[in-house]
């Protein structure tokens, strides 16, 4: 096993290291909870001063001139930058739960009746499941992966990173499967956007959406990414057709056109406040590199993977995820029956992690701000933890 | 007709003049936008700092103990003090468009099949029209109001005041007209709430939505209040079922179980920033009471109109706006065929307005930021431009 000396060896030769200078550190806390929310950016302090108080007090309505293109431009930079996509392809506008709505209500219309039935999987992340289940028939499966489709199949949708395990789906192999079987495929990037690399377009993936508040550091509950592939937004149209999803919103005119790019399923009024920060928080992950970035994260998450195995799993623990760092997202999941107790015993030595009930202890290692001596000290502290309670 | 001392005068007894130190200025510019964008409030300042250095950056994930609340918490705020709701049925999340969505499509869901129409008002605000239209056949009437409704009516849905021309619907009797004919009433407030007084329990309104960024000042683009009355919330399921409107977010578990108060009608993660301002906002309003901002708004826009017909009609502008000062909301419309280039030279000299298409000027007069010499300095100033135009 690994000494400290060992982690501060490999913090020393991150080529990354120094965009921790990037994020706002107040305290000693070590935060391992870049799954959920992400770190505050230096960037988005200065941001946020120029939009509330040069922006908005300043320019008042006048700084529309600016804020309108938001949605688009934060979209393109996530979509060039992180996700393999063309301009014009993404925009980052109300929540990942409002945008899943959206694109599977549009696929399945467009689908037609024939094709009613979605497939998604037990384990799927909450909000995905219930939203899923209120458009038509799910056919449910155990894990992302599809068998023989019927052809009364319209959408498949998965995560691409499993929000408990962090396990990779295999978003190559399910597109291509669920597209020769007639089936439009929509991902929920919510835990692999900016840590894991999501070739969008070389896939040929239909429809994504995801979270911007976790890898992407835009603050809490942030707006949401929402991706059309090129020639699928023709195809498709919004189930909430808002003046902001018309060609030009200010036209007013008596009949909804839909915009010809996928600012069609822009809905009302973007939150600018917040928009900003996510420029800002993706903007740190753009200027990292995705590839490097990657190399991080695999080095993260098998550092703690590791140290678990050598200090936790004597305890009790379980690695609840893949033993692949290739197939990992960017959290490792820890099981332990009194993983809550743990949870909350951790922030009293001052780190933060997430419970997810009913076992699971999440440690999400957001590769810019987590450095290899932050997952050393902090796995030493759930061992500590760990001893006591056995 | 009064001289700008006048005007003073009118400050000088006030008895809200007071509440403007609660608002930032960076400059001389007279903002009369109220009605698109609400100044800058000062609290909103030491607010966004708390939340975001102290609390996304320093409590990390563990503010979410107080953030989960902030849907709901800022929607009592708005429902008690500026729409006569009770406790737990309004929240402020999504966009003023989403949230109609939602509503809307409940209603008509509960409403059955023999009731799918919905009659709402050509000059409605177009993202009204374009949401009600996609949700069903929507039989159109020239201005907010109702004859004899067929029985296949399940919606009646209208702004509570006019976007172009300021008018105040006939609220009450509207929606007792609905109810006779067995419809739901959706009301949007987005031009009323904060400066009309709108008692949702006293009239029995089913459904109201309305933006926050205009006379609540909440910011660009901040969310939206959707309110449902007490006894329909559990008549009432959300087309969009996201993890924020189960009865207990984190639970996670596999069956959708509504919240079982309004906080059923949020979908996805709400914007904790955008939310904060929201509150901040709203309780300047809050604390300077809606009869007097009410009373503040009549004299204004009375004031405003005086004005207009001394110096500007005979410029060859038509005042659009109602002459009775309680048939008003807060801005005044003035019409004028070359009222484009009006508004963009009264840039030039420090006025900002705003312009609808074709015709329209709108001058927002939020109550609180607005002085008496603000009204005269501006609508001077109009006056000098309209000389030059004839």
């Amino acid at each position: 096993v690994v000494a400290r000396s060992g982690a501060e060896a490999l913090d020393r030769t991150d080529p990354l290291s120094a965009f921790r200078d990037r994020y706002v550190f107040p305290d000693d806390t070590i935060a391992l909870d870049g799954n959920s929310l992400g770190r505050l950016p230096r960037d988005t302090l200065t941001r946020l001063e120029r939009v509330v108080e040069r922006q908005w007090a300043g320019g008042l309505v006048r700084s529309w001139d600016d804020w309108l293109d938001l949605p688009r431009r934060v979209g393109d930079l996530i979509g060039g930058a992180l996700l393999g996509a063309e301009p014009g392809e993404v925009i980052v506008a109300d929540s990942t739960t409002v945008n899943l709505h959206k694109l599977a209500a549009a696929a399945l219309r467009a689908g037609g009746r024939d094709r009613p039935v979605v497939v998604t999987d037990r384990g799927n992340f909450p909000t995905d499941r219930y939203v899923l289940e209120a458009l038509g028939p799910v056919r449910w499966v155990d894990e992302p992966g599809i068998g023989a489709l019927g052809d009364d199949v319209g959408l498949v949708a998965f995560s691409h990173v499993d929000y408990r395990t962090g396990a990779v789906a295999d978003l190559a192999g399910i597109t291509a499967a669920a597209h020769a079987a007639g089936a439009r495929v929509l991902w929920d990037l919510s835990h692999s956007v900016g840590v894991v690399p999501v070739d969008l377009a070389a896939h040929e993936v239909d429809l994504a959406v995801g979270a911007t508040y976790k890898y992407l550091c835009g603050g809490p509950g942030s707006p949401a990414l929402a991706y059309v592939r090129r020639d699928l937004i023709e195809v498709l149209r919004s189930p909430i057709p808002g003046w902001f999803g018309h060609r030009d919103p200010f036209l007013m005119g008596p009949a909804y056109e839909p915009a010809d790019d996928i600012r069609r399923f822009l809905a009302g009024t973007p939150t600018v406040l917040a928009l900003a920060c996510v420029e800002e928080g993706a903007r740190v992950l753009a200027d990292a590199g995705l590839e490097k970035v990657r190399e991080k994260v695999m080095g993260l998450t098998s550092f703690a993977v590791a140290l678990a195995d050598a200090w936790l799993v004597p305890l009790g623990f379980t690695v609840a995820s893949p033993r692949a760092a290739r197939r990992r997202g960017a959290h490792v999941a820890l099981v332990h029956p009194r993983a809550e107790v743990v949870c909350r015993a951790l922030v009293d030595v001052g780190v933060v992690t997430d419970f997810r009930h009913p076992d699971t202890l999440r440690l999400g290692l957001a590769p810019l701000s987590t450095r290899y001596v932050d997952v050393w000290d902090a796995l030493d502290r759930v061992r500590t933890i760990g001893r006591g309670l056995s």
